[in-house]
Parts: structure tokens; sequence; C-alpha cells
């Protein structure tokens, strides 16, 4: 058996996906699971079980393995500076990771760097929250994911749910945007930068729904402007492998950042089918140093729906309607057990009509949902 | 943890190829591997190390496993008549494989079907390859692959070694060929066909160097002939899975089938980066009895070309190299140890202009293999 080149901490799509562009490339890799039989220890044999937020555990993991990267962004940082110490290379690191674990942080560092973001203020009171005004949004700077960890808050009132929660919180401003962008770029420790064309998310629910590659009718100064920001946050921020920028494009025509991830992210997933090389590939070369690829779309539209749980409970037995449906469709199971809203999966289409191609995402994701076309 | 869906024989890189494509759909392939750590074996958990000849060793590996399929064809075909009267199904099944197991019963079939063959004779003695007449080919009826067990006799000397080796012998007349073809198609159960583009295969001693897809300047007669033969062999013989047919096209314009393999096929690994759907995915699709997935081809021109073990003993220090040189190339690397001529990975090169894509390809092959372009 090769030795393992690389540890990836946690067990979830993202390391199943890391996995496919490894075989490839002939990357072995060595993964910590939260539990034996998550999305990712089905595919990588070469795994052990157990808590991410124990050090001797992290330890066990990467005893032999010179790299490490992630899954999620919930290891302690203080152990992977540990690790780091160690002699292991933490990839990003644990001094980028914190702008992707602390909204608080994030907003004051980008701040600094005259990058664009919602007007925000820390909040510690009900007090800070009348000082900022209404309408706002209220985070916790840290743990929030998908919606989770954020208030829409019109008035005081609405705002008592996010100070019952006890933890550090972060006033933005409701901001009037016409559509979302994500903007990914791979980096490597070498600091080479490749940027991803940039693409549209939909959201539905405070979960990303579709993604639509590239950004449509996009305007050129603001396609270079957000490819230039994700790049500048990368290298400033040090950050290696994937980083994706989330950003708002204002009614108004600006654009403004919305959340960091340093990590393969779901508007990244079109790439599998509709890039040269992969987010996850490019993640791999990046985090162990290797030359990155293409960026290139290999066709004019791709469009990537998530699959989230609904009335269909065995994924596998619809995965023969889906098919039959779509010929031209590309499948992803992450081999989760359905629950309701989670992601189990996404689908992928690519063609010269957009119309086309998001109609036939939609109705293959829809008949894993619902068993029925939208 | 999933249960299985589907048995692989044989943990070699198609094993491991088809596990790329078993993420996607989310299929749980339980593996029969030759020893631990063997491709297939480094990337697929839920594996068995032991003989594919020994009856025991397979029934414990299908126990739970509803459908069989292989890397190989050299799964004795009297245990898989066992196994499918045990239960499982076996695809392609032991009606169909003897015909890529056996070349003299393959060339009696074709025969009867009315299918193109060059000229052959069963070879018993050299007095019966004396009336055969010379220049011919002589091949062992079973075991051969890659060169191997096939000898060009222009004299009754030439032959010593073929009929020293004691096994039975089949002469066929040497073609003058213009060129080797592959038509590929996947068939599943219910009887769904797809042909993939015609291919041309290009040889080195014997073995596949490099395929070029879609065979250039094929005449559309032609190009129809082949993709009707093999869907008409699949069809004919029951084959599920995919189904490789190696053709000869001769300098005055004919169609000869020269081999049959039932399982994906070096001819069709450009299908992974070059086609809607892999040959790996559409063969587990197949056995699977999934509808199939579109064969169309996503670029003009796609090239692969192996990997064969030379100058080069690191792959993996090896790979910085050939990213650097190539970002649009796809390198694919099979975790097999460096042996003078083995096929130890591909790289895959695809575009809009033939002799671009072919130099391209070829340049990152011979870093791989020699370290210096060819």
């Amino acid at each position: 058996m090769p030795s393992p080149q690389l540890a990836v901490i946690g067990g979830g799509q993202l390391a199943r996906m890391m996995q496919q562009a490894a075989i490839g490339l002939g990357i072995h890799i060595r993964l910590l699971a939260e539990a034996p039989d998550v999305s990712a220890a089905q595919v990588i044999p070469d795994h052990l079980v157990g808590d991410h937020t124990d050090l001797d555990t992290l330890r066990s993991v990467v005893a032999d393995v010179p790299v490490v990267t992630f899954d999620h962004e919930h290891v302690p940082p203080e152990h992977l500076r540990t690790l780091e110490a160690e002699g292991h290379a933490c990839r990003p690191g644990p001094h980028a990771l914190l702008y992707a674990q602390d909204k608080g942080d994030m907003r004051a560092r980008l701040g600094s760097l005259g990058v664009p973001c919602p007007r925000h203020a820390a909040i510690s009171s009900p007090e800070d929250l009348d000082t900022f005004g209404y309408p706002a949004v209220l985070k916790t700077t840290r743990g929030g994911y998908d919606g989770k960890g954020v208030w829409v808050v019109r008035s005081a009132a609405d705002a008592d749910e996010a100070f019952a929660t006890g933890r550090a919180l972060l006033a933005e401003e409701l901001v009037d945007f016409r559509r979302e962008l994500s903007a990914l770029v791979a980096r490597s420790p070498s600091g080479e930068v490749r940027a991803y064309p940039v693409v549209e998310s939909r959201q539905a629910g405070g979960v990303c729904a579709e993604v639509v590659a590239p950004a449509p009718d996009l305007d050129p100064r603001l396609d270079a402007e957000a490819r230039a920001i994700a790049e500048r946050i990368a290298s400033e921020l040090d950050v290696t492998g994937i980083l994706a920028v989330e950003l708002f494009e204002t009614a108004d025509g600006r654009l403004l950042v919305n959340e960091l991830a340093m990590r393969p992210h779901n508007t990244g997933h079109w790439s599998i089918d509709g890039a040269d090389t992969s987010q996850f590939e490019n993640h791999l070369r990046a985090v162990l140093d290797l030359p990155l690829g293409s960026t290139a779309a290999r066709a004019p539209w791709t469009v990537m729906v998530n699959i989230l749980g609904g009335a269909v409970e065995d994924l596998q037995a619809q995965r023969a309607v889906v098919l039959a449906d779509a010929p031209g469709v590309k499948v992803h199971l992450y081999g989760k057990p359905v629950k309701s809203g989670r992601k189990v999966g996404h689908v992928t289409a690519y063609g010269h009509d957009l119309d086309d191609v998001l109609a036939r995402a939609r109705h293959a994701a829809a008949l894993f949902t619902d068993g029925v076309s939208p």
C-alpha cells in the first residue's frame, strides 16, 4: 500500500468527492471520520473513527502524514497550531482558517484590506443593536452554516433568540441584493492561484439550492472584480486549497463579500462535470503544492442543483427513474440517509442552452427530492 | 454502511476506475482483490483478499451481493455457473464470457453470425499449420493478452514456441490492415444498448499505446458498420456491461473483428474525461440494469496515451513535473509499482486541434515513462 500523502479531517461529502479526485491522481488519503459509516468512510479504506476536537485522535491520524486538510472548518485552531509545531503542514493553516471560523475576525480583516463588505458591528447587547439600527442581519460569529445562527431582525424583539444563545454576535446591514455570486479560487503554498468562472448561487431557506456557471449576464467589470477579490483574499490571508468567496451583487451594481469558506464548496460542485479540473482535484493539488489545473468551463452553461432530503426515502431506487429520464444529467449521491432538507446529493447538467440545462437539472433534482417534477 | 450492490472480482486498474464512477452514483462495491495492496484494494474499503479461481472464496465475496462483475476474464466459467445457480447475477454471464475467454469459440460463433473475421483455423499439429499456409498469426485460444500468446509465423520453424506451450492454438491470416479500430458498446440485461464513438487504437509491441477518439477520417460507412457489428455481437452473445470489439480496418477498406473484451477496456479510457458518461459508469449502470448514460464525446478530439513503466521510477514525484507542464492534461495513476512496459497509468488530453491534443498527451505520457519528451 502506498504511504498516505494527505490526511483529511472530517468524513462528509466533501472528503468523499476529494477521494474521487485522489483516485485519478494516485494520491493516498488517510481519513478521520466521525463515525464508521459516514459518507467518506464508505469510500476511503484508510480511515480512523474519532473526534476531531480531540488532540490525541488528531495526532494518531496524522502520525505518518506530512499534510493535513479538512472537510469542514471545525477543528480547534489550537490543535492545528500544535500539529504544525509537531511538523505537519495544515492547509489551510490555522492563521487562515480563523477567518472562515470567526465572522467577527473575518469582517475586521477584510475591512483592513479594503475589501467591500456590508456595514457591520460587533453586538454585545440589545443597546448595541438599537444603535446599529434595523433591519439588520444578526449572526453568531462562530458555528453558523446553511442559515443556522443567522436571524433577520426588524425590531429589538426579533433578536431575543439570538441573544439567548449567549454567543458572540455580529450585526450586518440587510443588503438589498440582486443576486448572490460565488468566486472560487485555488491557491497553493508556493503562491500559484487559479480562479474558476464566477457563478450565481441561488438559495432557498438559507441553503444553496442551485448554482449556474458562469453567472448569467454578469457585467465584465463585476466578473473581474469578483475574481480579483477572491484572489486578493486568498493571497493576503495565505489560504491554501480552495477559497470560496460568497458575494452579494447589490441592486445598485456593487459587490459585497458575504461569507468565506476555505475548503471545496457547494458553489463549486458544478466543476466536477463542468470544468477541466474539479475544485476537489485542485484542492488536492493545491494543498500538496502540486501545480494547479485549468479552471476553464467545458460547456457554455453548467447547472448544479442540490438534492435535498424530501419525500423520496430510497434514493437508490429512485436513481433508476432519474437516469432513465435524463441520460445527460450527472448524478452524485453522498451515501447519506435521507432527512428532511439535508443535502444528500447533487445533479449537474451542461449544454449550450441555459433554459434547457436548468430545466433538466431541476427536473432530475426534483425527482430525487419530491419524486415529481417541480 | 450501505449494503453492497455489486461484487467486482479482480483488483486491477479497471476495478479502481469503476470505484471512481461508483462513488458518484452512490454504489457500494464489494471487491475480491488478489493481494492486500493491489490497485483497486487501495480505494475500495469493502474488500476481501483471495483467489478468484477458488469457489469458496468467490462464494464468501458474493454472499450478500445480488450482482457480480469482473475486472478481468479469468474466473473459471464453471464457478460462474455455480454462482448463477445459487442466485447471483453474473454480468456478463458465463455463456457470454466464454467468447471473450476462448478465441476458438469466439471465431466459430462470430462466423455463424456472419460477422467479418480474418480467415482462421484450429491448429493441432504442424501439418495443420502447413495446410493453413504462411504467413499466419498463431494464438493460444485462451489466456493471451497484450501480445502474449501470439506469434507471427512465416515458416514452420517460427511455430516451435507456440507448439511447445502444449495449448490449443488458432491460426489466423496475417491481415494487411491500415489501422486498428475499437467499437465499444454498453448493454444492459433489459437490452438497452449504447455505442461510443468508434476510436483508433495504436499499438506498440503488441500493447495499446494510444487511442484517438473519434477515429480520424473514418469513412462514415465503416463507422456505422463498426457500431453495428459491436451492437450485434453484444445482443447476439447476450453481453451485459461493456463490450469492446477490436477491429482491423484493412488496406482494401473492410472491417474484420480482431478481439473481443467483455469489461471496460483500455480503448475506452478516453471516455472518463472525453465522454458524457465514462465506460466505467456505463459498465456499472449496465450490469446493475440501470438506464445507460449518453456516450457522446465532449470535445472534438480526445487522445489517451498509456503510461508504460520505463525510466521513471517515482511516478508520484514525476507527477508534479507533468502537471506543471500540462495544466489541461488529465492524469490517471493506478497505484502500481513501476515495472518495465507495465501499464501504470494513462493521460488524456482533449480539444479542437488534433495535432495539439496528440502532442500534449504524448508529451505528458513520455514525461512519466522516460522523463523526457518523445
